[in-house]
């Protein structure tokens, strides 16, 4: 499949597996990337020598390009760039934060550059600061949202009647139906985060991956929004959140609440009570570990059957 | 178009005009019925000789079928029911309660009845309850939503492996792009709200149409969930509403704060300062009042048009 997005990133398929933290390491990226989609590195959760260790791993396994998230709000953002072009990593994507910051610095490296919004005025923002392409993430996607909460549904297009560049949809999205709904809204290609961390080669803990194929609509709930908007599995420690927020809590009681390491403690280290669980909504339709190729197979299977499907209406 | 819906209801177009409170009389769902839509009468915001009135000009107003959408969670149900019945209504729309407590008896007058949901749950409900068809509505929607908040995206796909019966798929749908991706998902047809709520012929007060017009994104946010959820456009009552509910306002203290007569006061008086303001997020992408029969007409023929080009990608 020709596309803006395929063509930019020398794929086969529009489907990007999201950079997640705790679940894509090099395992998930070169699975994905080795299956004909662009696999991330998440580096969210990465001290930078086990990035590097990572890049290094992930180019052993695939000789197919493959990409690393860098969410902008950490400290060491600066370290994590050098390594980025001293590793040679031809594609990034940077998410929560303001594109404009590193995007002329990676350009001038030739580095492809792709950032994450959530909304009309980062889109242009990202386009301005001359990234190639841009993800648009809905209310729907796990992890950090948009404070608009403005879904799939309703972002895409307005986002894609906003800017000029590629667009990829984020947020809901984890089968055929769903990517071809994407493509109808005016996406060039799909970003999968959920379906991709209960893959074999996701790096999150067992306990995490079948609290998530065994979870059911409205387990999920986007949290935190005073703080920082992220969408939680609802256990004891998304509970206490909720009834503190119930209770009028503040952004410090929030972040006391919170403390450190919590998204370890439930994604990696696999504690189900207390720990941080970030997934999308769309985790209420998962119920299978699979390898990250058959899921990414499926989902382009299902793709091509829902099209002709959808065409076979006669008018 | 030969699908479910269309020969269900006898009519041109898969597209449903969405019973709104305020906006939709019978100038709207004449306008929807005879442009070959099914227009819905919303009785919410009537008393019933106000129905019996509205249901009678339809009828002047077109040969084709139209529908009236009755809310459960009113006292007087039983009354609207009966001149449902005495007017020979021949498709109802139930929505806020409970599936199985008036299905049987507008089933046994012969008439067709659709019951809105929000969850799983109460689709089996539905479908259990002899209903001939369900709109599954997406946290997006405006009006009265689902404490899940699941999403248009991750909603249709849950509901279409859920039932056997047609699904009519609302929130977020106000262009053919958001059409065909609600087919891709499943559904059947499309129900929709904010689109119509702006018609020429809705009814709704003009400084709320212009108000809708002119809203961008992030004006909207799902309110009073304590209480009953409900996407309201941001305003001086919206805020005190999210002020109270961040200090940790109880059940109590908003049904105070709400009091009586706010959305017809805010939708069909005009007050955009106190009023209530039900609408939907794609509100963002509406700034135009038309006809219905053009709106409905703009949207097929973009449904048609994004087809063609979802299909013209080359494998």
């Amino acid at each position: 499949m020709k596309n803006p997005i395929t063509s930019l990133f020398d794929i086969k398929y529009p489907i990007i597996q999201a950079g997640m933290v705790w679940c894509s390491g090099w395992r998930l990226a070169s699975a994905v990337s080795n299956a004909g989609g662009l696999g991330i590195i998440g580096a969210g959760s990465m001290y930078p020598d086990t990035l590097r260790e990572h890049i290094r791993k992930c180019r052993q396994a695939t000789n197919r390009p493959f990409a690393v998230n860098v969410p902008l709000l950490y400290p060491n953002v600066q370290e994590i760039m050098d390594i980025l072009v001293e590793e040679e990593v031809g594609i990034v994507f940077t998410s929560a934060g303001n594109p404009a910051t590193w995007t002329g610095f990676l350009k001038q490296k030739e580095v492809k550059v792709v950032h994450v919004i959530a909304n009309t005025k980062f889109a242009l923002k990202a386009q301005y600061s001359g990234v190639d392409a841009i993800v648009a993430e809905g209310f729907e996607a796990g992890g950090h949202n948009g404070r608009e909460e403005t879904t799939t549904m309703c972002l895409i297009p307005m986002i894609r009647a906003a800017v000029d560049i590629p667009v990829i949809a984020a947020g809901g999205i984890a089968s055929g139906k769903a990517m071809l709904a994407a493509f109808a809204l005016g996406a060039d290609a799909v970003q999968i985060g959920s379906a991709f961390a209960v893959a074999e080669e996701s790096s999150a803990h067992p306990n995490f991956k079948e609290r998530i194929i065994t979870s059911a609509e409205g387990d999920t709930k986007l949290s935190m929004k005073k703080l920082v908007p992220v969408r939680l599995l609802k256990n004891e420690f998304a509970n206490a959140v909720a009834q503190a927020e119930a209770n009028g809590a503040s952004t410090a009681d929030l972040a006391a609440l919170l403390g450190r390491a919590r998204a370890k403690l439930g994604m990696f280290e696999g504690d189900m009570t207390e720990g941080e669980l970030e997934i999308g909504q769309v985790s209420a339709m998962l119920n299978e570990i699979k390898p990250a190729a058959t899921i990414l197979q499926e989902i382009w299977d299902g793709f091509l059957l829902e099209r002709d499907r959808v065409l076979g209406y006669t008018f």
